[in-house]
C-alpha cells in the first residue's frame, strides 16, 4: 500500500468518523450514522464518477471504501471520549484530505480526458460534495455555503496546478506545491478567521 | 403478468400513495404530490440504475411504472377517506415492498456482475433511497435514519440470502427465507417497538 | 451563434442571477452562491443528461455554460441595486427559459430514441429541477411543489407538442406553438393568480 493509499483510506476514515458524530448529535441511529458516514467520505467522489461516466464507482471497485465505513462506526462509538480531544489533528486530517481528494478528482478528470476547467470543478466535487450531500441529509444549510474558505481552497490550489503545469513544472513538483497551497490557505484562513465576502441583496 | 410483476406494481403503488399522502399533508399541490409519489416509490431503484450504469433507467423501459404515479395521484384524491382506515394493509404492503425491491436491488447487482457487498448495498438503496428522497423534498430528517430497524432488515436478509446461496440452497428457497426473513424482522421491530442504538456523543 | 443558443445562454444567466439572489438573502458567501447558480441554471439540464445517460455532459461539453455562471456572480453584484427593477424581465426571461428548457429536453430525449412519455418527463426535468435543487441546498421547502403553475405549464406544452406532430404539423410550428403555450399559460396564471389543487387528507 503506498502512501497515497494510506492518505486516502486515512482521509475516508477521518471524514466519515466526523459525519458519524454530527449524526449521533442529531440522535441518528446506527444505521443512520453509517448512511451519512459514507454520505461524508464517499458522497464526493461518486458525484465526480457518476458526472464522469466512470463506472464502476470507485467504491464498487474498490470495496475497502464501504468497509472504512463500516469501521468507523464502532470506532467512533468505542473512542467517544477521546475525539473530543482530537479537535487538531481531526482538523488537520480533515484539510489534507481537502488537498487530496482535489488532487484526486483533478486527476480522475484529466485521465477521462477533459481538459483544466473541468478538471478543477472535479477536484472541488470531489473535495466537497460529500459534506454537502451530509448536510442535505442532516436537513441542514450547507456549511461550506456560509463559513470560512474551504472550497476556495480547493480552487485556488487547483488553479494553480494548472499554472505549473503551463509552465513545465515536474509533475511531482507541481502535485506537491498544490497540495501543501491547499493546505496552507485552509490553515491561515481558520488562524486569521477568513471568509469570502458576502452579497448583500436590496429587496 | 407474474406475480413477481404484479407485487412489484402493488409496491410501486402503495409507495406513491404513502408519498402523496405526506405531500398532501404539507399542503404540496397536485404536481408536487406526484413528484413526491414518484421519488418515493421510484427513486431507490433511479439511484441504483444511475450507480450500476443500467440504462435506460427501469421506468423509462417500462413506462407502466411511471402511469402507476399518475394513477395513484387520483386513487388517493378519490380514497382519501378510507385509507385512513387502511393503515395495517399499507403497512404490511410497505414491509412487502422493503423486502421485495431488496431482492429486485440484490439480483440486478447480481447481474451487472458485482459481488455480495456491491450486492447488499444496491438491495438496500432500492428499498430506501426513495423514501429518503422523499423527506429530503420534504425537507424534514430522513426518517429511517432515526426510527425503527427498516434498513437493517434489508441488511440482514440480504446478508442471509448469501449465506443461503454459500450452502448452496436452492434460489427459490433462499429467495424465499430471505423475503419472509425481512418481512419478519420488520414486523417484530414494530410489534416490540425495537430500535438501533444512538451513540451517545460527549462535546 | 444561432437565436436559440442567444436565448439558451441568456436563460442560463437569468436563472444564474435568480439563484445568487437568493443565495446572498441566505447571507451565502461567494462561492456558495456561485453552487446555487450553477445548480439553479445547470441542475436541471444535469440530471436529464445523467438519466439519459448522456456523456459528456453538456456544461462539460461547452464550457461557456460554467463561465456564464462565474459572470453572473459579479453581475449580480454590480447590479444589485437595479436588479429589484428588474422584477418584470425577469419573470418573463424565466418564463421564456422554462419553455426552452423544456423544448430542449424534449428533444434530446426524442433524440437519444426515446418516445413521448419518456420525452415529456425529460423537458420538465430540465425546466424545474435546478429549482428543485437549489431548494434543496437552500434547505426550504421546493417552491414548485405548492405555489403556482409552473411544473405544469411544461407538461401541458410538451403534451401539445406530440398531439401537434400526430397530425403532421410542421417541426417548426409545433415548436413554436408550444413554447408560446407554456409561456401564455405561465403568464395567464400569475396574472389571474391560478393554482393546481391540493389535496385534503384525513388523518
Amino acid at each position: 500500500m503506498d502512501f497515497i493509499t494510506v492518505l486516502d483510506f486515512t482521509g475516508v476514515l477521518v471524514f466519515a468518523i466526523s459525519g458519524i458524530r454530527l449524526a449521533a448529535k442529531k440522535k441518528f441511529d446506527l444505521f443512520g450514522a453509517a448512511v451519512i458516514g459514507f454520505a461524508t467520505a464517499l458522497g464526493g467522489g461518486t458525484l465526480r464518477d457518476v458526472l464522469l461516466d466512470i463506472h464502476p464507482i470507485f467504491w464498487m471497485r474498490d470495496l475497502r471504501y464501504i468497509y472504512l465505513i463500516l469501521l468507523a462506526v464502532p470506532l467512533t462509538f468505542i473512542f467517544r471520549q477521546y475525539l473530543v480531544k482530537f479537535k487538531t489533528p481531526f482538523f488537520l486530517y480533515d484539510t489534507i484530505g481537502l488537498a487530496l481528494y482535489t488532487m484526486i478528482g483533478l486527476q480522475k478528470a484529466l485521465a477521462a480526458g477533459y481538459g483544466p476547467t473541468v478538471a478543477i470543478m472535479m477536484g472541488m466535487i470531489t473535495a466537497v460534495a460529500g459534506g454537502v450531500t451530509r448536510d442535505v441529509l442532516l436537513n441542514e444549510v450547507p456549511l461550506i455555503f456560509r463559513k470560512e474558505i474551504y472550497a476556495t481552497a480547493c480552487l485556488a490550489g487547483a488553479s494553480l496546478y494548472f499554472l505549473l503545469e503551463h509552465y513545465n513544472v515536474p509533475q511531482v513538483w507541481s502535485i506537491s506545491i498544490t497540495t501543501i497551497v491547499i493546505i496552507t490557505i485552509r490553515l491561515l484562513s481558520i488562524k486569521y478567521k477568513l471568509g469570502l465576502p458576502v452579497i448583500k441583496v436590496i429587496d
